[in-house]
């Protein structure tokens, strides 16, 4: 069966969306936005989402942490049964895109409605969700939202993070209205489909529709610092030296070389990188103390990633040796790297193949809230094209017609996976 | 001849010179000052040497910039013979040393006074100089009033300069009451001494009293922009990247080898310097897509700096095509290393053979106004013992015993330069 969307409905709905915190760019390809959460803008971005929810007769409720969710009890269905779900999240990173989020929000929504314009009646209940504080830019940690529901962060720790203006999160959710009660139960669901823009050129490059995620990455940040001695850069003879920067120059080449290695041996999703360094006094006639460097490695194989941070470690204790420097090394956040479910993964193959679109096996760079869900049910994440690959940037684009190929996708797969008790959509 | 100082009267003018912007510090080993330019700190310090120049009998003025004279005609003295000149600076960097400036300038007060105590007459007059700026730390121009009065800064720009308050320094030196008229002219002079501390370990290594600076070094900055692209550390695969941070750790790794095989080859006095690195966007979890870095590149031969600047050079051109990121270079800084005058540095030899006082030779890495004042007379540098070469900072210390000796140096080596005409000395 082919479930068709509304194109031009989707669109109205990221349009509308995108008018929450938009940002003036001089660029006519850009088109930004700033949606942090607990911000006004993201108060009308949940405000416009709920009337979109009751307007398609979900029932619309908020939990503890923020998390929007409308429930669609079709009649056939049975209310008791595991419900399955869909969704993403509305807050953006500072100046991001209007699909990073949103799609996936929307998409949701529009697979409900397109179920109903067809008579499409799943055995199930169906869930759209939005969860809070996806990116983490405004209350320090991300995938927020769907941690709390899922037990990897208590529900007191996220209210009592704190903005920039020292507000907590309790109190940004009570003052824009979305202090809700209790928690989403994910455990009890039977399935959870998230739809995200690309964020990388893996579909544009083979001009496919959709991305079905086989796995998330794992995570791991380090966090590095190296201690050499500030010095007058013109008194100092090279010989007398300990160079805080030199040293971090030769970590960060190292951790390149160390990715690069197991890409071309053993694992070639495999990623490192050097994201950011601080270097003191940071003046140019003075040689550098002190460098603190901020290490990302990623990969699908837990393997690759223990690589990588044990060529990190084996590179300071190799420079506090040879160069004398003194090193600390944390590792302050680490993932596992998240398998999707094949159940889902196969629904999302089967649906795209009946709706003649194309679809193809990818893994995410990228944490996603389906990563989270994923450690309590069956979860898959799919990918619409990303032009360029470009995120987090007000030039972020999916084109329209590219929005609704993979909602499509995404509607057949959420009723393959549903179970239809309308036999004429078989 | 040996001319005594009194160690005393020094250490009484350098300490009650430190009292002037002193800064509280828990260490015990520090004694440090903030000094700078037309601050309430930095009156004060002028008004006591004003006072301490009248109490020996020299004649004060004050010149458009604010550098501070006090000639001292002896009774037999042809007041029209070019005169010999020492000193040094009053200003200090932010949280600086005690000794840094001040020990030049009452240095400088002192042989005049011991000259005036040993009856010792030179045949010319001799001037005490205390040179306005001359770390820049203030008004961003470092050697300010020596460049003023040799013409390598126009007077007017020079008081066009503002402070971080947006106060000129024209302004603030009439706030303070040092702004005075016409300019010294240290061309018709005919010699000037600077002694200062050595700011590294080369006498202190060797045991030495007083280093002899047989060239000041020259100094280049360089300014290098490099351009990749900013993307997301998961997302973005290693054959897919241009990190900007990667190719910028290769440059600081280039030019450090380039100077380490100039110092094994050509030159030993060689350095070169990352001293500053800026990354954007420098967060962990992106790509970097930009870096911007200042490199300081030193040494007495000119050759070895271009050798240096060479390879930075080429280093940046094989970035460009081995990495495809884009770099800029910019070079806003360039002074040729300043020799130091011979028959000058004789004298201070002779000096310290006649006092007992070990002086070895030296190159300065760093600058001073006796730099610019060589560019039109003869000029040269003396160097005080620093402390485990400590500078810029409260830590920075020379022994008491050690100011003295130096100073005797200093003293003999103007009586020397300037010509005695009372043979009782001989």
């Amino acid at each position: 069966m082919r479930l068709p969307v509304d194109a031009d409905r989707l669109r109205a709905d990221i349009e509308a969306n995108a008018a929450f915190g938009r940002i003036e760019t001089t660029d006519p390809a850009a088109r930004g936005r700033t949606n942090r959460t607990g911000t006004e803008a993201n108060r009308e971005a949940r405000d416009r989402l709920v009337d979109r929810l009751a307007d398609a007769g979900l029932d619309v409720t908020v939990d503890a942490v923020g998390n929007v969710v409308g429930a669609w009890l079709p009649a056939s269905a049975d209310p008791d049964a595991p419900p399955i779900a869909a969704g993403s999240h509305l807050d953006s990173v500072p100046e991001g895109g209007i699909f990073d989020g949103p799609l996936g929000v929307y998409a949701a929504l529009e697979s409900v409605r397109a179920m109903q314009d067809a008579g499409v009646e799943p055995d199930r209940p169906v869930l759209v969700v939005s969860f809070t504080e996806e990116e983490g830019s405004t209350f320090g940690n991300g995938l927020l939202g769907s941690s709390v529901v899922t037990g990897e962060t208590a529900l007191d720790d996220a209210l009592a993070l704190e903005n920039d203006a020292g507000e907590t999160l309790a109190d940004a959710l009570s003052r824009i209205g979305y202090r809700g009660e209790g928690a989403l139960d994910p455990a009890s669901w039977d399935a959870f489909f998230e739809l995200h823009v690309e964020q990388d050129t893996g579909l544009e490059s083979t001009d496919a529709d959709v991305g079905v995620v086989t796995t998330i990455t794992g995570i791991t940040h380090c966090t590095v610092t190296i201690e050499g001695e500030a010095n007058h850069a013109g008194a100092t003879a090279m010989g007398e030296r300990t160079d805080a920067l030199a040293a971090a120059s030769e970590v960060v080449l190292d951790v390149e070389s160390a990715a690069d290695r197991i890409v071309e041996n053993d694992s070639e999703t495999a990623v490192a990188t050097v994201g950011s360094l601080s270097v003191s006094p940071n003046a140019t006639n003075v040689v550098p103390g002190r460098v603190e460097a901020g290490v990302d490695v990623r990969d699908v194989e837990r393997e690759s990633m223990e690589a990588v941070v044990a060529t990190l470690r084996d590179s300071l204790e190799r420079l506090e040796r040879e160069r004398g420097v003194k090193t600390t090394f944390e590792r302050p956040f680490d993932v596992s790297p998240t398998p999707m479910s094949d159940r889902l993964r196969a629904a999302a193959h089967d649906a795209a193949a009946e709706a003649g679109r194309t679809a193809i096996d990818l893994h995410s760079g990228a944490a996603h809230d389906a990563m989270r869900i994923a450690r309590v049910t069956d979860a898959t994440l799919l990918f619409a094209p990303s032009r360029g690959g470009i995120s987090h940037n007000p030039r972020e684009w999916t084109d329209w017609t590219d929005c609704a190929a993979a909602t499509e996708v995404l509607a057949g797969a959420l009723v393959r996976a549903a179970g239809v008790s309308d036999p004429t959509v078989e």
